[in-house]
């Protein structure tokens, strides 16, 4: 068990975290088990993250680094527009512990007073944003006759609800052609 | 605190184990606090249910008499259709507290070793092969150019998807106005 100091040990802490986390869920993991993962004692994480929601968020924002919008800014921009999000489905299907991280800490947000609600509540807001505004760009007419605000929400549910079903049976469930079909749909072909 | 009998007694067990998963999530929830909710002794819930995984399955069988399948069998079999799909969302947003219950149940269920992971694996593959027959149905043609089957989990994911962000934010998402938007993308006027 390596024992890196400083900012790698930070790293290291939330990179467990959030192992941890996409296993058994927020309500069902403990500083301690962190702190195992880790070869720390419990107070050797709470001197990094003094509790576990601290923790949380510090995991919440990493894998925002990853995501959506990470992933948005290190494109060139000009190759946004639906194509764009194809690849981003095509990049979540090759990294099932994150999408599980995601969609269980996203899902168990909703439940009465749980630290991370405002985090995906703005979190949501933005991509809804990002998503219409994405969806502005692509070439020619939207071919549904939604604006791009309407289709933002459900090209946002489609990625999410694939996500859960493709975790659940990914023998069943082909993601990243679910959603090339999904934006056949739309009448984008990608 | 009421305390009935019997077959009402398990009743109201399995009600009040549905409202604590609906507000802490599977792993936040104990026994104990059931327990609490409806009067009785832990010793007591568990004459009726002997463990937490039982008293969870007892809840997910329950949940689903009032769901997707039961909603649908409750209906005139000739009204199938999209129509049909438009009508449960416009109940499930009738019902949040249920919705909530579900929403973290089914993400909770993808973390390891999770007890109602094949109830889910099994439920989703139910779900998908009676959308796809619901969109058979369909009168004319699906202007989608996509078979039934492969609309299926995109359908599935709208409304999942769009479930978790009306929880999170209410006022800033409309799901059955979403969801008939979506059906427009489809071709379908409901």
């Amino acid at each position: 068990m390596t024992r890196p100091r400083g900012t790698d040990r930070r790293e290291t802490i939330v990179q467990a975290a959030f192992e941890v986390i996409a296993e058994r869920g927020y309500r069902g993991s403990s500083l301690g088990a962190v702190a195992e993962r880790v070869g720390l004692t419990q107070q050797g994480v709470m001197h990094y993250f003094p509790s576990k929601e601290q923790l949380l968020m510090a995991v919440l924002e990493r894998r925002d680094q990853w995501d959506l919008m990470g992933f948005s800014r290190s494109e060139d921009s000009s190759s946004l527009g639906a194509a764009h999000l194809q690849q981003l489905v095509e990049y979540n299907a090759t990294r099932p512990g994150s999408v599980q991280a995601y969609t269980v800490l996203a899902a168990d947000s909703v439940t009465e007073g749980h630290p991370a609600r405002p985090f995906f509540q703005e979190r949501y807001t933005r991509v809804r944003a990002w998503v219409a505004d994405l969806m502005e760009r692509q070439e020619g007419e939207l071919p549904s006759g939604l604006t791009a605000e309407q289709l933002a929400p459900i090209v946002i549910a489609v990625i999410d609800g694939l996500q859960l079903q493709w975790l659940l049976d990914p023998d069943e469930v082909d993601m990243p052609e679910s959603f090339r079909d999904f934006l056949a749909v739309l009448g984008i072909k990608v």
